[in-house]
């Protein structure tokens, strides 16, 4: 063919890119796993390893004892301080900033309590980018930044970071990408994505469900997100703005409004203020710290905070069932305030899967929590500021070195 | 690279795939066209037409005058009878079988009237694989049949085409694929889908929504099924049970029964029979007929049957809702019997969707009715019977032929 120069060398930075993404995620990977994974061969995988490492993203050790006779394949690992990635996290009652190495590792972190309302944009801006510009300045003077991703708790433009709905923030159409880009003066746009969309990923690279290519991560916070990984791709939709699980209509007749001017959303029926309101403790308790007291006051015997859990459980039970009954996944992973809400309210849950799920979708599916825990929505902002690098390695260490 | 041969011949037969699908899809396309779609120079495209013709399955011509000054770009176009597939539709209603050819047209068609319940696997297979036995015997001497596809009103097992569940026939467990294989004697497999997800692909490619890569295809039929392309492409999810969407529970309080054993699903509270019992019809009226009587005595004031319709549309808006929230759509479309009903329950379900659908997903979203009719879901099982041709077309040609 006429364009097989070119091909060819596509070819090799996409297969440069594969490699880079399992020792990534992996942390350590043998040549003879990447070579199987990758359906080449050892010497092309050697050659690959070699470029990488050249260009100082890897490193190949010789592994500890295998137990096994005949020379053993190198393991190759990723160098966590030549290249970073800055990544941010907007969450419900923080904000954080992280310079995070290649394989995930945070290096360095910052992070501020936010009031959990009436905080503009400027505002949010002017710490993150703060902390973006002392953690690079931190940095090793022959280390590069190659990308920068942030996680909001709205529903974002892909083109421009633009948060085009934000209702716990009040924030509608800010131009947040744009503006965090500027605060951080690093010449590097700032990929910017759903919470719950990102922290589906970061379970999907590394937490709770590595390799499970279909997998559904609920996120709560005072809202409840969703991250649905369809056949190892996150579910966007036509303009990114899919898996807007909080507003799955789940009580059509007398719901709870909902921030977002409905009623009856599950987001509704299952946040913080329902449990508290059920729970009877609306006026004293609040937050993270509110729900896990409602779950240990159940634990010891509090009927009314047991009901409540039980309530609660039930509305989240429908959400789960009709999630699974149409993506048939593998995993539901409960994450943010669900993975602190989830053991008390895993029996109603079963209960609604028992009973309205089909079989054959009911036999393949396992429950489980976040296994990044607090961390889910940064490291998902990690996997953007990588994304980049992990597609063309080469290129991209080239185009930020300069 | 060690492997580059190999890998040149594997992206020759997938760019010889994709000018067929291309082809296949379009009906007629020009050279200039299939160059600015595949990102290929023009003598590259000619070399891969070329070799398509000599195989008989593309032929080139002079396009019509096209008022434009210059050389006009030869316009390819499939040659519907060197190869065909098989099709197959088990309906609720009837049985079909199809000699289809590349580009989509129906060459010559079967079909059987079959009772609504009460059919076994036996008695199905029997009556479809006598068609298909008739349609290859009446195909000319050197045509070749490049694969069989057939579609069921169930869940399907991806690898075998076996049916998991199918309700309204009673089936479970029953080796459709297989028996059908057997029955045809032709020596090909027969590849077995599900009726939403095959009329999805089919107006994904040849329908309401050619290229929308985001759509979702309702179907009624006794009950509702849902066909879902993401990103070009079918949700199946981990085991192919996905899309369930007629088990959505919509209704968790006090839910009509569904054939499922649950209460309160999409499709019970939307269905055939729904409609009629609300309408007070059940007892005269049955089937896509007595469906569309209640939609006649609507237009012409019948006040019970506008109630019926009111109060399926409202159901039928909530699960709409749900899905546009949670996959952010271009197109949803409405297939079987509710493109029959689409008509008189639509203002209901535009005020649940303007109620409850983000806004952002509900600028950018359309509803339509299925495009292909009741050949929706055949249109579908070609699309299967041509798959491994439009993957891999040299090869799976050569392998058919022998």
């Amino acid at each position: 063919m006429a364009s097989g120069m070119a091909e060819g060398a596509r070819i090799r930075q996409r297969n440069l890119g594969e490699v880079l993404r399992h020792v990534h995620a992996d942390g350590a990977v043998s040549r003879a796993v990447l070579a199987r994974r990758m359906g080449l061969n050892r010497s092309t995988i050697m050659g690959l390893t070699a470029e990488l490492a050249a260009a100082g993203l890897v490193r190949e050790n010789i592994p500890r004892e295998t137990g096994r006779a005949g020379r053993p394949s190198l393991v190759v690992m990723p160098e966590p301080e030549r290249v970073y990635g800055l990544a941010f996290d907007v969450a419900v009652d923080r904000l954080v900033g992280a310079r995070v190495g290649l394989g995930g590792r945070v290096l360095e972190r910052r992070e501020a309590v936010r009031a959990r309302a009436g905080v503009d944009l400027e505002d949010v801006v002017e710490v993150l980018a703060r902390f973006g510009r002392e953690l690079a300045a931190s940095a090793a003077p022959d280390t590069v930044c190659v990308g920068v991703g942030a996680s909001y708790c709205g529903m974002i433009r892909r083109a421009d970071g633009m948060v085009r709905y934000g209702p716990q923030l009040g924030w509608v159409d800010q131009a947040f990408g744009a503006e965090l880009g500027a605060g951080l003066g690093l010449g590097l746009p700032v990929e910017v994505g759903n919470e719950a969309h990102l922290g589906a990923i970061a379970e999907y690279v590394r937490g709770a469900g590595p390799g499970v290519r279909n997998l559904i991560y609920l996120h709560g916070d005072v809202g409840v997100g969703g991250g649905i990984i369809v056949g190892g791709k996150l579910l966007d939709g036509d303009g990114g703005y899919g898996c807007e699980v909080g507003h799955m209509l789940v009580n059509p007749f007398d719901g709870r409004p909902c921030l977002c001017g409905s009623r009856g959303c599950l987001e509704a029926e299952v946040g913080e203020e329902a449990l508290l309101d059920y729970a009877g403790r609306a006026d004293e308790l609040v937050g993270r710290d509110g729900i896990r007291a409602v779950v240990a006051l159940a634990e010891s015997g509090d009927v009314r905070a047991r009901e409540a859990l039980d309530r609660i459980g039930d509305w989240l039970g429908v959400g789960v069932v009709n999630l699974i009954n149409l993506f048939n996944p593998a995993l539901v992973i409960f994450g943010g305030m669900l993975r602190d809400l989830f053991h008390g309210v895993a029996p109603r849950v079963h209960a609604r899967i028992d009973t309205h799920v089909l079989p054959v979708s009911r036999k393949g599916v396992r429950l489980a929590v976040s296994a990044l825990a607090d961390d889910t929505t940064l490291a998902g902002a990690a996997e953007l500021a990588f994304s980049a690098l992990l597609t063309s390695p080469l290129d991209t260490l080239a185009a930020r070195s300069t």
